[in-house]
C-alpha cells in the first residue's frame, strides 16, 4: 500500500483552528524570514531524494557502515557541487553543511568524517606549525587523507590528567617514540577511527628524558594511504555496536614503540627543539575555546531534538484516538485528554526555551571569542560556567523529555519508524560526552561556592551571577504569581541555597575536612545549585527574549502565544523545584492552588495551537523520518508501509521455518 | 586477547571489607535457600554453554530473528530433556522456565512462543469448549501448532470496547465471517504472530444478525500446517523493528472474509448456538484475572532488571578510577564519589523495594485466586488497584534508574556490550504494554476519588487504603523523623492531597461539567494522588519486611545492612516527594537539614557494602551479560575482547575501502 498524501482531516481541522500564523512563528523560530528561506531552498536542493532511513534497519552491522559510509561520501560530493554552483569561493555550504541538522537528514546514520572535518582539519590548522599544515593541512582539507582526534582512551576520559599514552623524545633520531603501555591507555571513541581514517592526532603525555612535560598533540599515519592495512605497531578497529550512531565507526587505537618524526608534533604553541628543549605554550587558555563551542553546540541540539520529538508526538496525537472520555462519546483525540496535553505542551515550551538560550550562549561565545584576539580574557570564567551548567541541565531535560513523549504515544513509540529510539539515542549521549554532565555540574557548583565567597566579601560577580549579590541579603521573599515574580522566586531560592550549600561546605572545612574531602562531601548540594542557576538563567532569558520590545514587531496573535509558552514554562519549573521553592518562600495555600489552576488553564489555552505551534519548528518529513509525525498525519498507512520493508516480509514463508521451525513442530530435534 | 578469570583487585577488596555475609542476603532475597540453591542448579544445568549475546548484534533483522528462532527451539528441547530428567510427570521446568528470568539467558532476543505458551494454550483450555481443546489445545501444547493472542490493533489499544475487527455469525453455513475492515482495525504487536506461527486466538466483536455481542475470543488458522503459506484472505506479516525485543516477531493480521466454523469460537462460558442465539457469560469478572497476574509480573521484572542494572553500574564503579577528588592523590574508585553513591545506591534500594512489594503483591493475588474459586470477589477491588498502581509506578521507576545507573557509566554505558541497552529496551516498554500507565494511574485516582466520597460516609475501606481513614481529621501532623513517622508522612500527605483533588473534581462537578469531564479536566492531580499511593504502599512494605519479627532469623549485620537500605529508601522517598510534604507537614530547617545529613551519612555507610549486596542478588553472568558488570570486574579486559567481536574487524581492511573510501579520497566520485 502506497501512502496517498492527502492531510488527515483531523491535522488539517488542528491547522485552520489555530489562533495564528505558523509561517510567522517558523520565520521568529528559525532567527529570521532569510534563514527559513535559505534552509526551505538547501532542503529542497539536497533532501529531494533521500532515501527512508528505516530500511537501513534492516542492515547487519557491517553493511550498515558500508551504507552510512556511502552517504557520507555522497553527501560531501552534493555539497560540493552545491557549494561550487552558489558560491565556488565559499564554505557556507562545503564543508559547513557537513554538520548540523541537515546533516543529520542527509547522513542519518551518523557522520564518519565528523571528527575529520570538527577537529582534525582545525588541530592542524591552529596548533600545527605551518610547514605540518602546507605537509598535511591542505591534504585534509581536501579529504585525500582522512583523519580524527584521539583523546579518551578506554580507562581516562573527563580527568585529561590522568591520560597514560606517551610520547617519548628520542634525541638520538629526533623522533617521538608512541605507545600505550596498559590495556587502559588504548585510544576509545574517537569517531571514524575504526577503519574510516588513515591519520589521527593522538593526545598524549609528552616525555623528555622521562620527565613529563604535559599533554601535547601528535601527529600519527596508522593505515597506509593506498592498501589501508595497518602500520606495524598499531593495533586499530571497531570498538562494536553501541546504542546509536552505528554508521560512526568509533574506533580503538594501541602503540608500541611507534616512531614519528619530532616535526609531528602540533607545535605552533608549545615546542621541542631538536636538542629536547621544551618551551611550553604562552596561551594555554586557547585551547579551551573549542571544548565550549562543542558544548554550545549540546544545547542547541538538545532543544532541536527536543521540538523534534515533541512534533511527532504532538502530531500522532491529533490523529490518534483512543479512551473515551465520556462513555457515550466516539474516542477523542487524545490530544484531548488533559493528562496528553500534560506530556506534550511542556516539552514544547522546554525545547523553545533551550532554542533561545543555545542562541544566547552562542552570542556569549562569539563577544567571548572577540575579547579573547583582543587579549581580553575576563569572560572566559562566565562563558565557562554557562556552558558547562547549560550543556548538562539542556542535555538532561531533552533525554528525559524525549522518552516521556515517546512513551505519550504508546507502544507505536517503540517501533524504530516512529524514530525516537534514534533520537533518544542521539541525545542521550550528550549527557555523558564532552564534559560528563556530573563533573560540569560540580564545576559550576564549585564556581557558585568561589563567588559565595565573593558575594561575602562584598565583590562584584559576573554579570548572570549577580543575582546571588541581589538577594544575598533578604530573607523573606514575596510572591504575587507574576512571571517577574517567579524568575525572582528562582533567583532567591537559588541564592538561599547557594548560601545553605556554602555554610555545610564550610562546616565540613572547619572540622577539619581538606577543601577536596569537604567538596566531595557536598557534592548532592553543588549539583543542587548548579542545576538551579542553569534554570534561573533559562528562564530570565525565555522572559527577556518574549516579553518587552523584544518582539516589537511581531503579530498581537504569535505574542499571545509565545506568552502562554512562557507561562507554561515557568509555572512548570516552579512546580518542578516546589521543594526548595516551599522551604524558602512562605506560599499560601491559595497561591498553590492558583499556580495549579493556571497550569490548567495555560494547558486549555495551547491546546487549539499544539499542532500549528510544532508546525513552526517546519521540520522537513525528511528531517523528521517518522511514521507517526509525518507533515500529512497519515499514521497508520505509514506504520504499515514501514513495516511492510521489514526484511522478514521479503518472502512469504522465511528459510527458518524449513530450516528451524517445521522440524520442532514435528518433534525431529 | 582472551579475558582471563582473577578477580580484579579492587572488586576483591570490596568483597573482603563488607559488614555482612552475602549469602545470607542471597538466601533472603531468593526467598530461601532451597530456592537459591535450585536456581543456582537451573543456571549450571542450562546456561553452561550459553552464547554471548553481543555477537548477535552484528547480524541483519532476519539473521537475527533466524538465532531467537534457533534458541527458542534449543531453549524448549533443553528444558524438556531436564524435566524428563529429574520429574517426568512434572511442569516446573517445562514449560514453567520458558517464562521467567532463566528464560532471558536462554533465548536473550526474546521468546517468540511466550504468548503461545503464556496466553494461547491458557485460553485454549479455560476459554475454549472440551472439544476446541481436544481438537487443538493438546497439540498446541506440545507445538505442534503454534498460536498467539491478536487482540491489539493497529488503531486501538487499552481500551477494549474499540476493537473494530468483526466476526459476524452466518447462520446459513454455521460459521464466522471474520474482517478487519479498516486498516485501524488490523491486528497489531502479538508476539510471534509475524512468520511464527500458523494459530492464532483473534479478539473481535462478535455481530449476530448485524447486532454487537461484545468482545469474542475466535481460534483462527492463519498459516498452512504443511507450508507455511499464508490462508487465503489473510494479511501478515512481521511489524518491523523495534527499540527491543526483535527476536520475537511481534506481528500484523489482516482478515478480508475469512470463514471459520461456530465451533472454533472460544465457548465455555459466552457461546453462540447454531441458530444463531446469544448465551451471556454468567462470570465475566474471571476473564480480567490473566491481565493482573501479568502486571504482577511486570512489578516483579521492574525490580529484577533495576536490580541487575545497579549490579552493573555497582560493579564498574568499583573497577573505574576517575577524576581525584584530592588533585594529589592518583584517581580514585569513582564510587568514591558522593554524587556517584547518590546515582546508585537510592536505585539498589529501589530494586529491593520493588521486590519486596512484588512478593506481596503476588501473595495478594494468590489469596483472590483462592477466594474467587469460592465465588468471594471482595478482594478483586483492591487487588486491581494495587497491581494498576504498582505496575505503573514499578515501571516508570525501573526505567528512570536503570537510564540513570546506565548514564553513571559514563561513555561506556553506551556500548551494547555494556548490556544497558536491552535492560532498558526490556524494561521501558512495560511503561506502555498490558495497560498504559497513565491510563492505569488514572483509574487509581478514581478509586481514590470513590473511595474519598466513602470516607466522608464514614464507610470502612479496603485495608490498602484505610489510611485515607485514618487522617481524614487531622489537620496537622507531628513530624519527628523516625522511620515509621516518614510512612505516616507519606500517608498523611497522601491523604491531604487526596481530600484536596477531590474538593476540585467537586468543584468541577458543581460548576457543571459532567463526572467524565470533571475527571478528565482533574487529571493531573488523580495522577499524583495514584503516585503517591504507590509509594505508600511500597514504603510501608519495605518497613514491615525488615523491621519487627520479619527478620527474626537474620543475623544482625544482616540486619544492619537492611535498615540501612530502609533508611536510604526513605529518605530518598521523602526527599523526592517534598514538594508535597512542605505543603502540608510544617517541617523546621534543622528537620531539613538533617535529612539531608542523614542522606549524605546513610550513603557513606552503605559505601563499603554496595559491592556485596550486588553480589546478593546472584546474578549469573550468562544473566548480566554486561562487560562492565560480570563477577570479576575484568572490565577493560572484557570491553576489548567485545570490541574485537565486532564484525568491522573481521578483515583488517573492510571491503568498503575500495568500493567507497579510497575512489572518494583520491577524487574519483
Amino acid at each position: 500500500m502506497s501512502v496517498n498524501n492527502s492531510i488527515n482531516v483531523d491535522l488539517l481541522k488542528e491547522r485552520q483552528n489555530a489562533s495564528f500564523d505558523s509561517e510567522e512563528f517558523a520565520a521568529l523560530f528559525w532567527q529570521g524570514e532569510n534563514k527559513l528561506q535559505m534552509k526551505r531552498f538547501f532542503e529542497t536542493e539536497l533532501l529531494s531524494d533521500t532515501e527512508d532511513l528505516h530500511i537501513y534497519e534492516y542492515l547487519s552491522y557491517e553493511d550498515l557502515y558500508t551504507k552510512a559510509l556511502n552517504d557520507c561520501v555522497k553527501a560531501a560530493e552534493k555539497l560540493k557541487k552545491l557549494q561550487n554552483k552558489i558560491n565556488p569561493d565559499g564554505n557556507e555550504i562545503y564543508p559547513t553543511l557537513m554538520m548540523g541538522p541537515l546533516a543529520e537528514s542527509l547522513m542519518p546514520l551518523g557522520n564518519t568524517f565528523t571528527v575529520h572535518i570538527l577537529m582534525f582539519t582545525r588541530a592542524l590548522k591552529s596548533h600545527g606549525t605551518d610547514e605540518l599544515y602546507q605537509k598535511f593541512g591542505k591534504r585534509a582539507d581536501n579529504f585525500e587523507i582522512i583523519g580524527t582526534y584521539a583523546q579518551t582512551e578506554l580507562g581516562h576520559g573527563t580527568n585529561l590528567k590522568g591520560l597514560e599514552t606517551r610520547a617519548d623524545y628520542d634525541r638520538k633520531t629526533d623522533e617521538f617514540i608512541l605507545n600505550t603501555p596498559t590495556l587502559s591507555s588504548y585510544k576509545w571513541w574517537p569517531g571514524g577511527l575504526g577503519q574510516s581514517v588513515n591519520y589521527c592526532i593522538v593526545v598524549a603525555q609528552l616525555y623528555i628524558n622521562n620527565e613529563s612535560k604535559g599533554i601535547q598533540m601528535f601527529l600519527l599515519q596508522v593505515r597506509d594511504e593506498e592498501t589501508h592495512m595497518p602500520l606495524p605497531g598499531i593495533d586499530i578497529g571497531d570498538i562494536g555496536k553501541k546504542i546509536g550512531f552505528n554508521g560512526v565507526n568509533n574506533g580503538f587505537l594501541g602503540l608500541k614503540n611507534v616512531r614519528i618524526p619530532r616535526t609531528n608534533m602540533l607545535m605552533r604553541n608549545s615546542k621541542v627543539l631538536s636538542d629536547g628543549t621544551f618551551i611550553q605554550s604562552p596561551k594555554s587558555q586557547l585551547a579551551y575555546l573549542p571544548m565550549v563551542y562543542v558544548r554550545c553546540m549540546v544545547v542547541f541540539n538538545a532543544g532541536y531534538h527536543l521540538a523534534l520529538a515533541a512534533t511527532i508526538a504532538t502530531r500522532y496525537s491529533a490523529v490518534r484516538r483512543q479512551s473515551p472520555i465520556n462513555p457515550d462519546e466516539p474516542e477523542p483525540q487524545i490530544l484531548d485528554h488533559v493528562t496528553q496535553q500534560h506530556k506534550l505542551f511542556p516539552e514544547i515550551a522546554t525545547a523553545i526555551a533551550y532554542n533561545l538560550s543555545a542562541s544566547k550562549l552562542n552570542q556569549y561565545f562569539q563577544d567571548t571569542t572577540v575579547a579573547i584576539k583582543k587579549n581580553d580574557f575576563s569572560r572566559l570564567e562566565e562563558l565557562h560556567a554557562l556552558a558547562c551548567t547549560l550543556k548538562a541541565s539542556s542535555s538532561y531535560d531533552a533525554t528525559a523529555g524525549i522518552e516521556r513523549l515517546r512513551l505519550a504515544c504508546g507502544g507505536h513509540g517503540y517501533l524504530t519508524s516512529s524514530n525516537f529510539g534514534n533520537i533518544y539515542a542521539k541525545i542521550s549521549v550528550t549527557c555523558t560526552y564532552e564534559g560528563e554532565n556530573t563533573v560540569l555540574y560540580l564545576q559550576v557548583g564549585k564556581i557558585l561556592m568561589k563567588k559565595w565567597a565573593d558575594v561575602l566579601a562584598e565583590k562584584q560577580l559576573m554579570p548572570t551571577m549577580s543575582y546571588l549579590n541581589d538577594w544575598k541579603n533578604s530573607k523573606t521573599f514575596n510572591w504575587n504569581g507574576s512571571w517577574d515574580c517567579m524568575i525572582k522566586a528562582l533567583q532567591f531560592v537559588t541564592t538561599k541555597k547557594t548560601e545553605i550549600t556554602f555554610s555545610h561546605y564550610m562546616r565540613r572545612l572547619k572540622m577539619g575536612q581538606s577543601q577536596p574531602i569537604a567538596l566531595n562531601n557536598t557534592g548532592i548540594e553543588l549539583i543542587q545549585v548548579a542545576e538551579l542557576h542553569a534554570c534561573v538563567f533559562v528562564a530570565s532569558n525565555f522572559f527577556t527574549e518574549v516579553t518587552g520590545d523584544a518582539l516589537a514587531k511581531q503579530s498581537n496573535e504569535l505574542r499571545a502565544v509565545l506568552h502562554n509558552l512562557l507561562e507554561l514554562f515557568l509555572l512548570k519549573t516552579i512546580l518542578r523545584y516546589m521543594n526548595f521553592i516551599l522551604l524558602f518562600i512562605n506560599l499560601t495555600d491559595a497561591d498553590v492552588t492558583d499556580l495549579q489552576n493556571r497550569l490548567e488553564e495555560v494547558l486549555k489555552r495551547l491546546r487549539p495551537d499544539a499542532v500549528a505551534i510544532c508546525d513552526s519548528f517546519d521540520f522537513h518529513d525528511s528531517v523528521l523520518q517518522s511514521t507517526l509525525g509525518a507533515y500529512d498525519g497519515n499514521v497508520y498507512e505509514r506504520i504499515y508501509a514501514a513495516a511492510k520493508q521489514s526484511s522478514l516480509n521479503s518472502q512469504p514463508v522465511p528459510k527458518s521455518f524449513h530450516t528451524h521451525l517445521k522440524p520442532f513442530m514435528q518433534g525431529k530435534l
